[in-house]
């Protein structure tokens, strides 16, 4: 259970808890030459932007606001994408970013002027992921994020010019070095001489290289092996395995009952507060997850399936215990909302010294303000 | 396709869309006696509220934040109700509401004095519902929603007292009056004698009685015996059929791609303004849906699975057409969130002159301090 004494719901970044990550990825970047770019997609909580600057190269981005955000608040290089920019934005985001890179040709052809200025590259669909979700597959059929064909590639580069990089981002929670290399290999096979005409290649996020059973000497062997084939600085977009472990959303029991199973129901909602847990049909986590007495712990949104997750305890709970759910780092915070009109998380910082810093709290104006 | 000329994304209220479904419920209330309170969980853009209130009764709530925006927006009797309150906000709770009704008799134990100076009321779980979706059944196994058991709740009714109502809240998009008299059947031969001693009862949401083909008048015929027969004022809570088929959310075609099917990306996202779409898998609407081409319509968030749905045009669509998505008023604007950075849609109210009015504005100050 948390030792924060800030009021629940909150979540809670632990500095201490981010570093290992970070640690990691700056010895990936000594030891493979792979630059590490934070994908703010899965976490853009900027209060500890400075402290992962020391650690990584800059962010990436999937709009023009985040494009931005990664502009002002991370010290470092700042890539520009998205699945598809609109007229109206381009000029800014060009001025924000050092590189663009375009999910169609249909769309660098378009911001072909506005973007010349940058350096530029193009998303490509290698046709192979590691998702177990179609929801989150890249490479699902008709897939619209990136170009596939690598005819109409080559084709391309010769009419347009000036794109000196690809992103292929196929990994999704992927744990497997060896189906990552798998996947690298098909991508060397299929685009190896187009590859060959890039300076920089982005190999994207969803490489779980930070869990302490990965195989990260490994892995920088076969970065730098790629870097080297190629003559391209490599870049990596971590997010989950940036953040993965550093941050708990803490919780207080409102309610208990007994309805054929023990059930506790906390100040949050997984709809409101870590949205995955209810798109993916996961199982939040509470640790140590042991003892002798089985609760299923409930979030007090009217959602009937308002579920964290069933969890083992010591002692039964009661109202007023105080419980950590983990994992509460990725794709949380930045999908928060008011459904419900639940009390929005506050957002802490642990600093390294084990002081409790609140950065943000939400309350009524902005739940009122968040409507109209 | 639309009218409005403000800049996409942007929800688009139309008073005269809503009118018809406002008309029906002070038609019900007249003919049956029923009130209806809207439920904010489902629908709290309190712009038009002052519009909705000449035909509606008041609100009901989900948590602290619902109550006191209904109190403060929408003129009329005002329900708390909650899976769970906190300690903490009881007392600005019970400040706020008219009535207050408790999930469980263990919240209505803790918090009995506190809330003595009310009307006080208990959710009852009936244990049928229409839901076809787990994830949304009141009364799946386990259920956290209301207490279960006649026998204790009339024990309970003995030691606590002033208790004059039950909220039943088991519908969820039922469309069909047949199957909500069998559940009401149900409901009064297992709970008719504690009924009996109400004085009134809330039948909750999730009646799809707007709806153009519902049998209104036997469903007023079947709400008027059960309130004569138990001497209660009967509540419903409409959210969806409040609301139903008043809203669009507008958006622009950003780019096309012909990959295996036609695609056309949009500035929008199921996961960050239409919610519901991605959690239950449905597909979006966009009307007439008529004509020789087919065109697969995605949002522009990195998420692969971001598909509003598949609709036929009679043109190919282009980089630049406007859209307009249906249904977007209920579950929408309260779950959405700031997903990818994608620009948060503008909500609009087009009046019943036909002038459309902007009502709030989402831009890159908001994103960032949503996040700290």
């Amino acid at each position: 259970m948390s030792e924060s004494r800030l009021p629940t719901p909150h979540y809670l970044i632990d500095k201490s808890r981010l570093l290992p990550n970070l640690e990691k990825m700056a010895w990936l970047r000594e030891t493979s030459g792979a630059k590490s770019l934070l994908a703010l997609k899965c976490f853009a909580i900027w209060s500890v932007f400075d402290f992962m600057a020391e650690y990584m190269d800059g962010t990436t981005s999937s709009s023009l606001y985040e494009v931005r955000l990664g502009r002002e608040k991370f010290p470092g290089e700042t890539h520009a994408y998205s699945v598809a920019w609109a007229d109206h934005e381009i000029d800014e985001v060009v001025g924000h970013c050092d590189k663009i890179i375009f999910n169609t040709l249909g769309q660098l052809q378009r911001f072909d002027a506005a973007s010349r200025a940058k350096v530029r590259g193009l998303r490509v669909n290698p046709g192979v992921s590691s998702s177990s979700f179609d929801l989150a597959d890249p490479a699902r059929p008709f897939s619209r994020l990136g170009e596939h064909d690598p005819v109409a590639i080559e084709r391309a580069l010769g009419e347009i010019g000036d794109i000196s990089g690809f992103m292929f981002h196929n990994n999704c929670e992927n744990g497997r070095l060896e189906r990552f290399g798998e996947m690298l290999d098909h991508i060397e096979q299929r685009f190896g001489h187009l590859i060959r005409r890039m300076d920089w290649i982005s190999l994207g996020g969803g490489i779980a290289f930070t869990h302490p059973d990965y195989p990260l000497a490994a892995f920088a062997e076969r970065l730098k092996r790629f870097a080297g084939e190629y003559g391209v600085q490599v870049y990596l977009e971590p997010g989950e395995a940036a953040v993965a472990n550093s941050t708990t959303l803490e919780v207080t029991v409102l309610d208990t009952l007994h309805n054929g199973k023990d059930l506790a129901i906390v100040d949050s909602s997984i709809e409101a507060h870590m949205l995955d847990l209810l798109v993916y049909r996961y199982s939040g986590r509470i640790e140590p997850n042991q003892g002798p007495h089985e609760w299923m712990v409930c979030g007090k949104s009217c959602l009937a399936g308002d579920i964290v997750g069933e969890f083992r305890f010591d002692q039964p709970l009661e109202v007023g215990d105080r419980l950590s759910i983990e994992d509460a780092a990725a794709y949380t915070m930045v999908k928060k909302n008011w459904f419900n009109g639940v009390k929005m998380p506050a957002i802490a910082v642990r600093e390294l010294d084990g002081q409790v810093r609140l950065v943000r709290d939400f309350g009524y104006q902005d739940f009122a303000s968040a409507l109209s």
